[in-house]
Parts: C-alpha cells; structure tokens; sequence
C-alpha cells in the first residue's frame, strides 16, 4: 500500500458486495483487483467457510474454506464468524479473524455474502459499505444461470425466486452496481471504494488539517 | 452524455468544492473534465459572479462574471443567486437559473466557493456533495500563493488567514482531497462523483428492480 501524502495511515474498509446468484460478483471483484490503482492495490477478498459440496472448479481456500456441518456449528458458536446465514439449505460464513487482520493492516476486505449476512454486518458494523450488484435485466440473469451447467433446472428456479425477494431489502444498501459490461462495474466498485476513503467522518479532522503554521 | 444500460435517466449532482485559495481548486477541476469518462462527459463548472476585478488573465464569463456592486446587489434581492458570499472585501455568487438548467439535462454542476456559500448550499440543497481540497502541506500552500505575481504580500497574507480559520469547517463537508498532485486529485474528485451516483438513496429503488418477470 502506498501512502498518499498528507493522508494518515487508515484503517481498511468493511466492504459487503450482494446481489443475485449469478449476477458476477466474483467476476467484477476479480476485474478490479487487477486495475491498476491505489484502490485495487488495498483490496482484499475474503474467503468464506461453507457446508456445500465444492463445484468441479471450485478449490478449498480460493473459492470457499469446505467445512463439515459439524465444524461449521462449532465456528459459529466459538465466535469465529463474523456473520453467517444459511441459503438453499447450506451454510456460509466470513472467518473473523482473518479480515480484522487485514483491516488493521489498512486493506479493504470484501465480503461477497448473502443479503442474510449483509443485514448482520450491516448491525455489527454500522461503518462497513453495503454494495448491492444487478444484472441489466432479469432476463439476462436467467441467461447467465442456465449456462452453469453444474445445476439442475430446480436449483436455478430457487435462486431466481430468491433473487426476486432478496432485492427488496436494497434500500438497506449504500450503494448499487449494474453489471452491464464486467470493466465498468469494475471501475464503478473502485470508485465506490475510493470515495468512501475520502469521507471526512472516516478521519481524525485535526490531523487532516496538520500544523497550520508550518 | 451516455446512458448507463440498467440506469434510468438521473438528476446531476450538485458539487461544492471549496479549500484554501491557492490550493488548486481550478486545476484539478479543469483536469478532471479533460479525463475520458463517463463522470468527467457530464462534469459542468458553475461560473460565479463577482464584483471583483479581473487579473490579467482573467476573461468574463470563463472564469467569472465581472459586475457592479449595485448589480450584485440586485441579483442578490431578485433571487438570482443560488448562494453569495463576501469574501476579502468582495462579494462572489453562483447565478442560480443556469445550474438549476443544467442539473436538470442530467449535468454534474460543480461550484468553487467559499465556506461561507457552501454552507448555505448545504442548508438549502440537503442532497449536495461538499468537497473540501486541502494541499499537502501549510508551507506548500504559501509557496503557490507566493506565485501569483499581481498580488501584494498583504493580501497573501490575508488570504492564509482566512484559510487557517476555515479549516474548522471541514467536518461540515462530505469529503476532502489532498492535491498533491494534479492527476491523483482529478481522479479522487471523479471518483467521488462516480460512487455519489451509485448512492442508493439517489434512486427511485422500483425503477432500479426493474419488472422481475423478465
């Protein structure tokens, strides 16, 4: 992380990114890592813990930390999660360890989570920045969910009437995305990021303004 | 300006950007309009009216309206004015007709004024964005003010006065920039109004869903 002049070192900021299944959450977050800017530098994605059966692709610490229900249950009460909820008859949850860690050290972590757990953080954590992703049009989502070949007919309709009840709960949100194209959602995420860094409440004023008479 | 897919049309946002004079207020308003972006197309600058004389480089209607104290005061009592201001022996103020136009069509309006217009922007226009640019450092500050050549050393000094007690204010405004340099300012200041626009409470959250059936 580069250090702007004239700005103290600032604590990380909470990010939480929601948004239907599917819509490209982790497309667009993957885009901005790699742009080129103080803001994609300082961002960090955080990985979940899941009771769900990995897809063909997916890798345990990449994409999910896999965990027994079992294990899940014990994380959960031990106070190990952040925020958890259950969706489609699976667990998730955010290790909290890990991003307090990160947020010490001045990076933004991002929690790509379910609305369930959005509202927790939400609770938690008044300062985190709640971010909620659309597609460009409910027919364009359906297209984008029928190409995951992995899932059956039955499971995308779920997703789909999840989606159309979880978007009520926007107004609960910061900001909003729509993921036309993946390198303008990209751009507008980290500008989103940018912005909030430049919040005057996020700072101690007096050491804004410095030695006036220096 | 180019419409988003999945966005409907929005009102322009109404940008105060103040900070001590010298700062570079101009600068890197003037370099963020140049930028190829879809927050820098719809970026419009306010011309103020002010019963100042021009400086040499100076031309009416670019960088001010130049006129009469009587005709100040006429606009003033005609209602004219979005806010005024006196400042250092001079009043300034922002015709009201011609922002009021442009955030209409969908522009981003950005005001350089002074604390005290800026407050009343803040008081009458709730939803406004308030920027504050602070320069690297005090003694940076002296240094720019030292360059402008048709002042005297009293008005400079005048000037650094007025800005060692204004930085109280900031905690009024929304966000501030440090303008270290050119580039990285322009580029936080686009960035702000990019995430500004992405606000949720900006939007009519119906119209943002769309018709879930399709």
């Amino acid at each position: 992380m580069r250090p702007v002049p004239g700005e103290a070192k600032q604590r990380g900021l909470l990010v939480v990114l929601s948004g239907p299944s599917g819509v490209g959450k982790g497309t667009v977050v993957a885009r901005a890592m790699q742009a080129r800017s103080p803001a994609a530098r300082r961002l960090r994605r955080s990985v979940s813990v899941t009771t769900r059966s990995p897809r063909p692709e997916e890798r345990e610490g990449e994409d999910y930390f896999f965990r027994s229900e079992v294990e899940f249950q014990r994380m959960a009460e031990a106070g190990e999660l952040l925020e958890w909820a259950t969706y489609l008859d699976h667990s998730y949850g955010t290790p909290r360890e890990w991003v307090e860690g990160q947020l010490e050290d001045g990076y933004d972590v991002v929690l790509e989570i379910e609305v369930q757990g959005a509202m927790q953080v939400r609770e938690r954590r008044p300062e985190a920045v709640l971010i909620y992703m659309l597609p460009p049009s409910w027919r364009a989502l359906r297209r984008r969910l029928a190409h995951r070949r992995s899932e059956s007919e039955e499971v995308q309709q779920r997703r789909l009437e999840v989606a159309r009840r979880e978007v009520n709960l926007i107004p609960r949100y910061d900001y909003w995305i729509c993921n036309d194209r993946v390198a303008p959602a990209a751009r507008r995420f980290l500008a989103i990021l940018e912005a909030e860094h430049a919040r005057v409440k996020r700072w101690n004023v007096s050491e804004l303004i410095g030695d006036t008479s220096g």
